[in-house]
């Protein structure tokens, strides 16, 4: 028998908490509902004691079996065997939002770290969001600006988590006006695709690399396959970048897209009108 | 002997007036340079008493012959064949910026709207900034708000000038974020390329349909030529819009597009380096 990897969820950030919960309760269905176990790891966050406790209640609100919280604040902390135990029969594992580079920083390549990736491969879920989200990538954006064209200050990459290879994830992205940073690590990568997340807005991906769009907003796939010609190898740092012949998606929810073969679909289609 | 249309050449707003003038200066060499006969038209602005002479005096510097304002504020002064008779012998049209809606409803079909079209065909350039750019196309941005993601609310159209029909022109587009209302209407008129244009930035359009950037700043073209799928038809005006396979080309100074090709190319090549 093949084990199948976890579904992973990044989540642009700002998630409904309180009305529908759309996405949460997804995360929650797919760890397995009232039998989902979910470890809440809120080691980005700068108020780990009040961000740990806050998804903990939301998640046991939400009906699922047990929540626990892995407060892991530094690089020790992530080696400590007793964290890395605290994975131990976990359906899903959520990464809460504050700075990517934190969480990055603290975990990879440490025994938590490494036990993450052993979940994940060994079909554990994983949500992540705003921060959380970004730092699933193995190209990470670790740190950036907002504005809508690319130039090479607007971003400063990082190495992340690695649970994904395909893609490098961007959040908060029409309330930040972020496209302009996501093209430019697309061009800097062009082999990657720029993934930009609205907030309230996640991006499931399933272990076959399929992908579907849940929530309020919209995610941007950013495609620089079909890239005819860009100078970001020879520009200044504070100059804007040129972008020759690179393709964008703009999907809402119940929207698909396949990693493998590059292709958006429309969400199933409703009955003929008109 | 055939006579070829004239230039055109939409600016972004906001062109360099006190340093380098780049934009402004291209123009006036366009027209003839010494030999320059220009004629402004401040309709757009609320303040025609104030731009008109304004323009006048930086064209005057600038060296050219002549500098003409012909201030039409109503549609019965577009009628008045005084109005039309300013334009004899004009090498080039200026128009200015304000509300691209007041241009057109008080020029379009006018007998000066018609002097305008008619010189143009004739080879007279025409460059238009802000308001006066995107009035020069024939389906025009008539007003709008600012958004990353497309969605049907984000804006009006009205009729321009029709001094394009292939394309639909936006301007201070990276300064107002105006990305989400371009690919809007490029999603209602999937035919039309839509040209966003940065402030202190042209395209300018040779009798021939060949485009160069002339400026500080970028020129976003979105072609929907491969356009696979888009909801427009269907979503409400708050919603968002989805629009899959949106080729999108990221353009600076000196690099070229074709309008009847749809291929950006780039700046002519720097010598080899490393």
């Amino acid at each position: 028998m093949t084990v199948e990897r976890g579904y992973l969820l990044p989540i642009g950030g700002a998630e409904d908490k309180i009305a529908a919960r759309v996405i949460l309760t997804h995360f929650v269905q797919r760890c397995g509902g009232t039998e989902a176990i979910i470890i809440v790891i809120p080691t980005a966050s700068e108020i780990p004691e009040e961000v740990g406790p806050m998804y903990k209640t939301l998640f046991d609100a939400l009906g699922v079996q047990e929540t626990r919280i892995l407060d892991i604040r530094t690089r020790e902390d992530a080696d400590n065997p007793a964290s890395s135990a605290v994975l131990e029969g976990a359906t899903g594992i959520f990464l809460t939002g504050g700075d990517q580079l934190r969480l990055a920083t603290i975990l990879d390549g440490s025994l938590t770290g490494d036990s993450i990736q052993q979940a994940f491969a060994a079909g554990v879920n994983i949500a992540g969001t705003s921060a959380g989200a970004s730092a699933m990538s193995y190209e990470m954006i670790a740190a950036g600006q907002s504005g809508m064209v690319p130039s090479p200050n607007l971003v400063e990459m990082g190495r992340g988590l690695g649970l994904t290879h395909e893609a490098i994830i961007d959040q908060h992205f029409r309330q930040r006006t972020r496209i302009g940073r996501l093209i430019t690590v697309v061009m800097r990568y062009p082999h990657l695709l720029g993934i930009g997340l609205d907030e309230d807005t996640a991006l499931e991906i399933a272990p076959d690399n399929a992908c579907q769009v849940i929530g309020s907003g919209s995610v941007m796939i950013v495609d620089a396959s079909q890239l005819l010609y860009t100078d970001i190898h020879e520009v200044a740092p504070d100059r804007l970048v040129s972008a020759l012949g690179v393709t964008v998606h703009i999907l809402t929810h119940g929207y698909r897209y396949h990693l493998d073969t590059r292709q958006p679909s429309p969400a199933d289609l409703t009955p003929e009108k008109g």
